[in-house]
C-alpha cells in the first residue's frame, strides 16, 4: 500500500518539560516502524507543561493503539487525536532563494501575492518566511523553486482545535 | 546555575527520514540530562531528507560533545550549531483566546499591532496566528493573557543561516 494513502493524524500532546520524554514518546511511533512526518514541540503558558503536535501517516488500527500506550507512559498529560475534531492546521517555512537580475523582482513578486515576509536580503538572495495550510506552501516553494532555492526550514505542521461554534 | 543562565544553542541537523532517527537525536540530549526546549522536524525539498531544528540550553562542554556524537550516529546527514553563525529565528504560535463585549475590538487590535492573522473566529474567541522572534511573540501572548487564552500551540524556534553580505 502506497503510504501516502494511509490515514494522516494529526496528534497533540501535552507533557512534563522534563529531558526524556520526547525520547519517549517518538521512541513509541518508531517502535512500531511508524515515521514521524512532522513534530513540533515547545513550552505552553505554563514552562512546566510542553505541547507536542506530531504528523504522522499509518494504519488506523495501530496509530489507536500508539495513542492508547501515549496515555499510559510517564509525565504524559493528554493526548488529543486532533483529526477526529475541528481543528486548524498552519505550518511556516523559511526559505532562503536565489534572487538576481530579473528573478529579483518576480521573487518579490510571488512573496506578495502570497503574502510571505522577506526577513533576511542580501545582494543575490531573499530570505521569506511563509505560513500557510499544506497545499500553500507547495504552491509557493513549487514556484520558488524555478528560481533556485538555496536552503529551507520547516517547523512541519501545527494544530490547534477550533472553538465551537455557537 | 540558574540554566537559564547557561548559553543557548540552535542547532540544525539534516537526517535520512526513515523511522527512529528522531528519537535517537532526541534521546543523545536526554541521555546527558540536558532538555530540549523546542524541536521541530519536517521534510526539505527532497522527500529523503528531514531538516531538524533544535533549540537546548547547557553547559558549552557537553554541547560539543553532543555535537560530535550527533555527526557519529548514522542516518545523520550534516549537523550545523547555527549559534556560531549569522541566522534568522522565527516561530510560530496559534493561540486562541476569548474575545467577548469590548473584549472583541481589543483582541483584533492587538492582533492588527503585531501583524497577527486571525484564522478562526466563534462568538466568543479569536484564533490568532502569530509568527515572529522570541520577545515578539512573549510580548504578545503577554497581552492576550489579559483577556484570557484558551489554547496555545508553538512550534518552538525555526532558524535559516543568513546569507552571506556581498
Amino acid at each position: 500500500m502506497d503510504p501516502k494513502m494511509e490515514p494522516r493524524h494529526t496528534i497533540a500532546i501535552w507533557v512534563d518539560n522534563t529531558p526524556g520524554v520526547l525520547s519517549r514518546v517518538t521512541g513509541l511511533f518508531s517502535g512500531r516502524g511508524f515515521n514521524i512526518e512532522s513534530l513540533c514541540v515547545a513550552e505552553t503558558m505554563d514552562p512546566e507543561v510542553s505541547r507536542i503536535t506530531i504528523v504522522s501517516t499509518g494504519d488506523e488500527q495501530i496509530t489507536e493503539q500508539i495513542i492508547k500506550q501515549l496515555h499510559k507512559l510517564i509525565n504524559i498529560i493528554k493526548v488529543v487525536d486532533l483529526s477526529e475534531l475541528e481543528h486548524v492546521e498552519r505550518e511556516m517555512v523559511l526559505v532562503r532563494v536565489k534572487a538576481e537580475d530579473k528573478s529579483r523582482a518576480e521573487v518579490l513578486r510571488i512573496a506578495d501575492i502570497f503574502r510571505c515576509r522577506v526577513v533576511d536580503v542580501s545582494a543575490s538572495t531573499y530570505t521569506l518566511e511563509i505560513t500557510g495550510n499544506h497545499d500553500k506552501i507547495r504552491a509557493v516553494l513549487d514556484l520558488l523553486k524555478n528560481h533556485g532555492i538555496q536552503e529551507v526550514a520547516r517547523t512541519g505542521t501545527l494544530a490547534i482545535q477550533r472553538s465551537k461554534k455557537e
